[in-house]
């Protein structure tokens, strides 16, 4: 049993590995750049009304069979490692600029050729229930 | 070109259709039960430790086919409705409780039956860089 994803768009990155990446993204201030491929355009319009937005990804060198970490001493959802069952990376980003089917962005942790397979908006009050 | 996910559990809620469920998570205070099955029970170790959980879930009532909302006037990815290509649903949850396979959680949005995808620890940080 199992559900079918697919790649919206590729992210463009300077973190051409997982040892360059930060571990989270809001600890780097490096730019990167959200693809969107052109059959899937159509469903940006109106995105430019937001400052951050929420990126689902497909953390494509991951192991997906770990259950465990070792090095952590913790089962991998209590961590954030890309290794898990579904390796789908989180973060929340700050839109610089939106020209065409190119998102620029601060705060994103993924490497170069990452394949993005949503984007949503945020709600800021969604972060305000703690 | 696409990735398999597959389903670590499902959702025990007191919303039982599209119509029933918030807009977004926050705006309930419903209790959910977020099931995790035996296979996967191993990843759950040292969650205890957190109070916030982001939790990634499979919209599986959701039409894949939409781009546009007309309703909204906007892209698809400039709202938060089920109906988009990858219906990967997100959500910041509290944790109750942690009793062996099951995490009683507030701030849900899912309907009953839900299939959960991920789970991981939210950095409180993470969500002060507004």
């Amino acid at each position: 049993m199992h559900y079918k994803i697919v790649p919206i768009g590729y992210i463009k990155s300077k973190f051409k590995s997982r040892d360059e990446a930060p571990k989270q993204g809001f600890l780097t201030e490096e730019v990167s750049e959200i693809v969107i491929y052109d059959e899937f355009k159509r469903g940006l319009i109106g995105l430019d009304n937001y400052k951050y937005l929420i990126i689902l990804y497909w953390m494509h060198k991951a192991k997906r069979d770990v259950l465990f970490s070792e090095i952590k001493n913790r089962g991998i959802f209590a961590t954030r490692s890309p290794d898990r069952p579904n390796p789908i990376g989180f973060a929340i980003v700050k839109v610089l600029s939106i020209e065409k089917n190119i998102i620029r962005v601060k705060y994103l942790d993924a490497i170069d050729g990452t394949p993005v397979v949503d984007i949503k908006p945020l709600a800021e009050e969604e972060l305000d229930m703690r």
